[in-house]
């Protein structure tokens, strides 16, 4: 922890009993994002995805509300929530803004800044900070040429703020103070890449790039003053691209914890883009990456439902936990070869039990009930395992 | 095609009317298993898994059929299906002996010749044939350490036949006669992996590359004979071996194409194995592996329904994209393109039309209806592109 490589998020004014830790030589984490909108601004049903997310293993929510009374569903989620618990201060402030004036642009550089001391007072484990998002990417030509611009919408409302304005991101400015709070409640920083490629088109470009090197000075300064940091990941990126991409990461950071969101693999599965985040999910953990943020199959189309959350948080647990076995972790490849050897002996409770999701796996089976019980409706009594169980019992 | 390194299966007594091609330089393709079970033996809903294949858009299907009328059922869906078609005839030799004789064993290596040249005559494209299954790998020390043993049927059949007949594998000694059926009804011999590992901990064993090792040597003789030859793969793989056993297969064979079941990257997800297959299928494809067999959420739990064979070719349709999308191929590219401005444009019926699956994209979208119809209910009037467009239009 001393030279910023694992970083454990928890405020001090917080009691989360499920701490966990991100970072080198640990498990790869699962984050669910959770939080209403404009049109879904329903604490009831945030209550429902967090419960989602705690039954499907989710090792963090972050609540990203942007609906409603939001300090008040931040603290019924907090009160109900024993995980990590992460926010984006940004959307209250902006949030704030459009409702008293008519547009997110209205708030002050002292709102953004103030919307993260009272996130940090409220005991919020870690926040996202697009400090990367510098005045010179949002006005350059580059940004011009992107299929999709900004599509980070705290990077957006942080890029709409200055153009309006014409001053800097007070995020990158005021660094300091955002040091001085997070020291003032063991916040931990997490430096949102709010130049994220939102299309394949757009990865890699010297937009990205050129806000990683802004956060990897930034996490650096972070270090030296007793902070601790994680780094956010992009978003849309070829497959071919993401070891690269979590290479490039961890050799501008030293080595620094990379918080990802995906990375999505191709733009034309809108409905499946938990699928297309678990391979690169899996793929950027292998290569590194420390902590998943899941995605949903509703993204790109609308907020997610209950259900949309197990979806989300099984894909991304697949991802991590294919990577910790790709990294050769003991307790990963033993939990694998637990599941094989029940599946080779026939035993069903055994197998359904060391299912990732015991539900779905007995409700499945069930669906397709075989007329004898010790094999699959798949081969019936052609399965493999009852040959081979059959030869050895006949033999002399 | 004359070095082999693409193959066009299409047998010289059929219709097909969508051919495909595998191999170098083409777009990865998917293939779905169909077929019956002993338990659920109903061809009417092989038909339904049929048009869900194809409404998902499956390159090919395979009819797997262990139960009912092998044959009749395997009539019907020809009958019914303009795509290429796969068989593995064995099981229907072993399927009427255990009928007939009350063991699998009871088939003769001549009722195993004859199910190939029945197949061929039946006008099937490729046939799986496990000729790599040697007698010396199955009674090998090697064999015996493995967690899963065995765990293709075609190849636990031979076994058995072999051990109970101490004979070698009548696809292996007789391949010159599969050469000669394959000759005279243009069916492409698509080498299967009997030995494939079913289990992380069994992955790339000595049994599982001696197999390969002899497919390697059939296929350049099948190559020699001008026949069209396919190898196909595993199977359970970890995440960081993926790519070597793609070149592995690549390099021994001088690049024919190979048809690889998954790669399943973890065994503790029963239930979601399309996306654990997803992941590992991207990966083999961006690798070199040139066509996929779907898997689907009911693997290892049962046979599956037409719903599953829709998440199933579409997972793996998305594993193959991104493969394309990686490999740098400018259609795959242009599509995800597409895709991104219609999005950027806020376009949604564009979006929807180039959505993988438009009409899951649409019940996501209408699940969570936005109040305004320009947007998405996950950000409404935050929307990143609504903003962007907001501040050109407000521009002087």
């Amino acid at each position: 922890m001393a030279d910023g490589r694992v970083t454990i998020p928890l405020n001090k004014n917080r009691r989360a009993t499920c701490v966990m830790g991100v970072g080198r030589g640990l498990r790869v984490k699962v984050n669910a994002n959770l939080g209403t909108s404009p049109d879904y601004a329903d604490v009831e049903m945030e209550l429902a995805k967090l419960a989602a997310a705690r039954q499907t293993g989710a090792d963090s929510i972050m609540d990203l509300s942007t609906g409603g009374d939001i300090p008040e569903i931040r603290r019924r989620l907090m009160d109900a929530c024993d995980l990590t618990v992460g926010t984006v201060p940004i959307y209250e402030a902006a949030a704030a803004a459009a409702r008293t004036g008519g547009d997110i642009a209205k708030m002050t550089a002292d709102d953004i800044l103030a919307s993260v001391r009272r996130h940090g007072q409220d005991g919020v484990d870690f926040v996202t900070v697009h400090c990367g998002v510098a005045r010179r990417i949002v006005e350059s030509e580059a940004l011009g040429r992107r299929v999709c611009g900004i599509v980070s919408r705290g990077g957006m409302f942080l890029a709409h703020w200055m153009r309006r304005h014409g001053q800097e991101n007070p995020l990158l400015e005021r660094f300091d103070e955002l040091l001085d709070m997070a020291r003032e409640f063991d916040v931990t920083l997490s430096l949102g890449d709010g130049l994220r490629p939102g299309a394949i088109a757009d990865a890699m470009d010297t937009c990205q790039v050129e806000e990683l090197m802004i956060l990897a000075e930034l996490a650096r300064r972070a270090v030296e003053a007793g902070v601790q940091v994680m780094i956010e990941g992009p978003g849309h990126v070829p497959l071919d691209q993401v070891e690269a991409q979590v290479r490039l990461q961890k050799d501008l950071t030293g080595g620094l914890p990379f918080y990802v969101l995906g990375p999505i693999v191709t733009d034309v599965a809108p409905g499946y883009d938990h699928i297309t985040s678990a391979i690169g999910g899996a793929v950027a953990a292998m290569a590194g990456a420390d902590f998943l943020c899941y995605v949903t199959p509703t993204e790109h189309l609308g907020l997610p439902r209950p259900e949309d959350v197990r979806e989300g948080v099984i894909a991304a647990r697949i991802a991590a936990h294919a990577a910790d076995v790709a990294r050769g972790r003991d307790e990963a490849r033993a939990w694998d070869r637990r599941l094989s050897q029940a599946r080779g002996r026939r035993d069903w409770e055994a197998q359904i039990a060391e299912a990732m999701d015991p539900v779905r796996a007995r409700q499945l089976r069930e669906a397709r009930r075989p007329e004898h019980s010790d094999v699959c409706s798949m081969c019936g009594d052609y399965c493999v395992f009852k040959l081979r169980d059959g030869e050895e019992t006949k033999q002399p």
